[in-house]
C-alpha cells in the first residue's frame, strides 16, 4: 500500500480544534501549511458569516466541508418545515463559503418509528436538492456509525446513503466517507465500489480501544484499529481524490496547544492515512 | 400487535442481576415465579459446576442458555486452540447445566485485520460444530452491536451470523436476536425473515437516549427507543417460540433490590416486549 508523501490534500476538520475561534483555526493551519479547512456551522455563527467568508478566502484556504446540514425527521409537518429552512440556510452558507460539500448528518428518529423517519430522511433530501443544485452545493450523505443511530442519525451504512444518492446525480448527491463511522462494516468494500464517481469526502480518525466513550472516543489515527490505508486505497480506486478531512472528537487531543496537535496530525497523516 | 399474556416465556439473563450469586438469583427466580434462568460461566465458576447444576435441577428453572463461547480470534495457533479448548469446556458445561443453546460472543481481531479475524471465526466454528453436536449443543451466534466490533465481536449483522449458519443444519448453529444489538439494523426484519427456523433466542432490553456508555448503557424495556414487540412478532413470525431473555447492563438496575428488579421486569415485559 502506497504512503502520501506531503499535505496536499489534508484537511483540518475544525471540531478537531474546537476550542479554537475560526479566526484562530484558520491562523493555525496557515501556520502550519495545511492547505484546506472543513468547516461547522456554529463556528461560523460565532464569526458571523460574512467575516468568516472574508477570512477565508484572505488565507487562501481551501473548505473542504461545511459540516452540517441534516436533522431532517421531526414530529410534526411544521418542525420538519423548521428544519427544512435551516438546511437551505445551510446551503446558502456553503455556497458563499466557497464549497462545494455540504456534509448531512441525517438527524435521529422522533419517536421509536426508525423506518418512518429514514422515510422522512429520503423525502427532505428530494426537497432540498433542487435548492442545493441551484446554489452550486452537493449534498454529501455521511453515513453515521450505529451507535449514534437513536440520536445522530437513522442513516447508518454505507448502503443506505447509496440507496438515496443513486436516485439523484453525483453533482447533486454524494457520499461521504468516515472510516470512524463504517470502518467494522463487512460490506465496507463493495459499497465504496459502488459508491465510485459519488464519493465527496473522505474522513480520518481512529478506533480506540477501549473505546472511552460514544461521541469524545476518538482517537488519533494511528492509535486505533481502523485499516486507514486500505480504506483510504478502496476510496481513491472508486475515484476520490479530493480533501481527506482529520476529524476528532476527544478531549485529550482538544485540549492540545494548538501547533502541537497540528504537527501529531501531519506527521500521522503521513504515517497512517 | 399482540401483547403477551403471561410469563411463561420469560427467562432473567443472569447479568440482569450482576451482583448476585447464582443461588441467589436462581432463589430470587423462584420466588418471583420466573420460569426461566440463562447462566453466565464467571457465575458458574464461583458456585462450582456440579453443585450449579444441582441447584438449577432442583429449582425446577429452566436454563434458556449458557453465556458465552466464542472469542475465537487471537494472534497465534497456540493461542487459537487455547480458546477451542475452552470453547469445549463451555460446550460441557451447557450440557451439564442442562440448557441446549450455547451463546457464541465471537470475538475482536487480534490486531487491525477484521477480515482475517472473521475467517478464524469462521473456521473455529466449524471445527467445534461435531464436538457440539455430540454433547447435543446447538451453538447460538449472537450478533453484537458494531459499537463492540473492536473489543467484543467480529460478527456484527444478523446477515454475518446468517452466512455462517446456513453452513450447518439448524440444530447445529442457530442464531440469537438481541434487540439492543439488532435494532438500528436497516434489514432487520430481512434477516429475521431469513433467519427462520434457525433462531434459538430472543434477548430483550432498550436503547436509551442520551446513551450513557458503551457496555453500562443499557436499559429497561420501555425506558428507550426500541421496538420491541414488533421486533418480538417478527421473530415469532420466524418460528422462534423459545425463552425471552432479559439481559440488561446498567448499574441503576443492578443496584436494585432483586425482588424489585424482577416486579418491574414482569410489568414490562407485558407492557413493552
Amino acid at each position: 500500500m502506497e504512503q502520501l508523501t506531503n499535505w496536499n490534500r489534508l484537511s483540518l476538520n475544525q471540531i478537531t480544534t474546537d476550542m479554537l475561534s475560526l479566526p484562530q483555526a484558520v491562523d493555525a493551519c496557515v501556520r502550519a501549511d495545511v492547505p484546506s479547512i472543513a468547516l461547522w456551522r456554529h463556528k461560523i455563527a460565532e464569526t458571523g458569516l460574512a467575516a468568516a467568508s472574508r477570512l477565508i478566502r484572505d488565507s487562501g484556504l481551501r473548505v473542504s466541508s461545511l459540516c452540517r446540514g441534516g436533522m431532517f425527521p421531526a414530529a410534526t409537518a411544521e418542525a420538519r418545515r423548521e428544519r427544512m429552512d435551516d438546511n437551505r440556510r445551510a446551503v446558502d452558507e456553503a455556497a458563499e463559503l466557497g464549497t462545494g460539500v455540504l456534509v448531512l448528518v441525517c438527524g435521529p428518529a422522533p419517536d421509536r418509528d426508525i423506518a418512518g423517519a429514514r422515510r422522512m430522511v429520503e423525502e427532505a433530501i428530494a426537497e432540498l436538492v433542487p435548492y442545493a443544485e441551484s446554489c452550486g452545493v452537493c449534498l454529501g450523505i455521511e453515513p453515521l456509525h450505529p451507535m449514534y443511530a437513536a440520536e445522530r442519525s437513522v442513516i447508518n451504512l454505507l448502503s443506505q446513503a447509496s440507496e438515496i444518492a443513486e436516485q439523484y446525480r453525483p453533482d447533486q448527491v454524494g457520499i461521504v466517507v468516515d472510516a470512524f463511522h463504517v470502518w467494522w462494516d463487512p460490506g465496507l468494500y463493495g459499497q465504496i465500489e459502488r459508491a465510485a464517481g459519488r464519493i465527496v469526502g473522505y474522513h480520518v480518525s481512529d478506533w480506540i480501544v477501549p473505546t472511552p466513550d460514544l461521541l469524545m472516543g476518538r482517537g488519533m489515527m494511528g492509535d486505533g484499529v481502523i485499516e486507514l490505508r486500505r480504506i483510504r486505497e478502496a476510496v481513491e480506486a472508486a475515484g476520490y481524490r479530493g480533501p481527506i478531512e482529520v476529524e476528532i472528537f476527544n478531549r485529550a487531543v482538544w485540549d492540545l496547544p494548538v501547533d502541537e496537535s497540528l504537527a501529531l496530525i501531519k506527521s500521522r497523516y503521513l504515517e497512517h492515512v
